[in-house]
């Protein structure tokens, strides 16, 4: 199978690969594994973003992108909003293009454009939103990095949930969160589902991981602490204070969240200041992990901001 | 393809179906159609529980059930976790279960235990949970019926997915919101898919449909107005009043949340008392609609409780 790209008019600086062989596609091959993280089977450790708006934030990322694939009309009205972005302008639109292909290969980036069939074939499924960019990953920050500066932080334990680790970055970032802490037995943040549910915004908002295994978590937790975090632990437990009243006049805020079921483990729970719970209606189940989140970084958000 | 279901102790009034074309298993065929309407191309306005959670949650419902079927271990599990809900109990876990059956059959419920193999076969799919009952739909309430005594409700309008409208759902009943109100274009709630990511909660919280097309919106909302209401609408829009702001002293509450994308029309918008947004920080996306739901909940129920 090998098809010429239809109705697009060639841009400069613009490949058009038509053999799925082609080594230059190689980045885009089974797409389905190659964000693993390169010491899992078959990982290559690629960040892979999908659709405009999110190619567009890894490209602004700290990520360093080698490629952009693309069907013609998407990826022409990627480069038209891209040039639109970031004011790429020329004496007409056709120029536009070209200068915005420019100033994309002065970053390092190959843009290439495909069939939907090339592209199915090479990556191992459909990808409907006809746009694609890879990125290598570079060394995460460390705790201290992540944490510089931040007033409120988020810290994950045991969630292994992609969709919930998309959603929470994704709502850190519209409710003003300034990172999120990783501890034991979460799924790696990188991964291309938590990027497409996070809109992007596990590669703007910092990340980092607590160093060590589960038995070093009073280190973790010390570590926040001495940093002038306090830390609260989000429970069910209808015998803890709420919310509201866990987060009055506190400066720095960690607020420490588990997996769905589980929730935190007692020996988590035991080593932060204080837990808190969302006011629940009798009779009813816990909420959403990502949606309990989510409310207490609004609940966060407004006794900062009113 | 016919197996016996194996090692499970027969209970009386358990009855086991070994042909895929057994008749009385005929509610449980074809179950991606079966939950449409009844007016929809092979709908048959079943209403769907899996899982011994929501199945428990169907049978205490205002939809008469009329079978459940389930594989051996699940359903034990399930007649056992319903007679100690119930309060059935009999001298020893055997009669217990028998008991609990003739309770069930009392109800006008059939049972029936199925291999995985013959209920994917009959299903049209696999189910892994291997536990589904169906009920009948009945009238749905009157908009006057749904409000009746509530204090919040939630009116939805152009909300078509099916994922947004279980979790608002499974969120306002946790959050004391009295009943789901729905204008134009929105899915049915009835959905099988509904009632799973609701976890049953559609089937106990009261909604209704606002009668009429679009063109009678501002009847809907005078409805709520002479009722009492004081009718929120939900939007991104920056110049609008914080959610907290606009929930002020507010007696009686309708939450308008229009769906994900578009939001809320500016004509539905136009007949509503005021609007409101959740703070968000600046070049982010607006939260998905069941969050944006939910912290609006969450902010209501702080107000009455908090």
């Amino acid at each position: 199978m090998s098809t010429q790209p239809a109705s697009f008019d060639a841009i400069d600086g613009v490949v058009r690969p038509d053999d799925p062989h082609d080594p230059r596609l190689d980045d885009f091959r089974d797409l389905n594994n190659s964000d693993h993280r390169p010491d899992l089977p078959d990982g290559k450790g690629l960040v892979i973003a999908e659709g405009a708006l999110v190619v567009g934030r890894l490209i602004d990322s700290r990520y360093p992108v080698r490629a952009i694939v693309g069907f013609g009309s998407k990826l022409r009205g990627f480069i038209d909003a891209y040039a639109e972005e970031h004011g790429i302008a020329a004496e007409d639109p056709a120029s536009t293009r070209v200068a915005c292909v420019q100033h994309l290969h002065s970053l390092g980036i190959e843009i290439y454009e495909v069939s939907r069939a090339l592209l199915a074939e090479v990556a191992g499924f459909d990808m409907h939103r006809g746009l694609v960019a890879v990125a290598q990953r570079t060394e995460p920050l460390s705790v201290t990095q992540a944490i510089d500066g931040a007033r409120t932080v988020v810290v994950l334990e045991g969630v292994g949930d992609l969709e919930n680790i998309g959603s929470i970055f994704r709502n850190a970032a519209g409710m003003g969160v300034d990172a999120v802490l990783f501890g034991a037995g979460c799924a790696d943040p990188l991964y291309r589902r938590v990027v497409r549910v996070s809109m992007g915004h596990v590669l703007r908002l910092p990340f980092a991981f607590f160093e060590g295994s589960t038995r070093n978590w009073h280190h973790s937790m010390q570590q926040l602490h001495e940093a002038g975090f306090t830390t609260v632990s989000l429970t069910p437990d209808p015998q803890a204070p709420t919310i509201a009243a866990a987060l009055q006049g506190v400066e720095k805020a960690a607020l420490l969240v588990g997996a769905e079921g589980p929730g935190l483990s007692e020996r988590t729970m035991h080593y932060t200041h204080t837990r808190a719970r969302i006011p629940m209606a009798e009779g009813t189940d816990s909420l959403n992990l990502a949606t309990a989140a989510a409310i207490a970084f609004y609940e966060r958000d407004r006794h900062l901001h009113g």
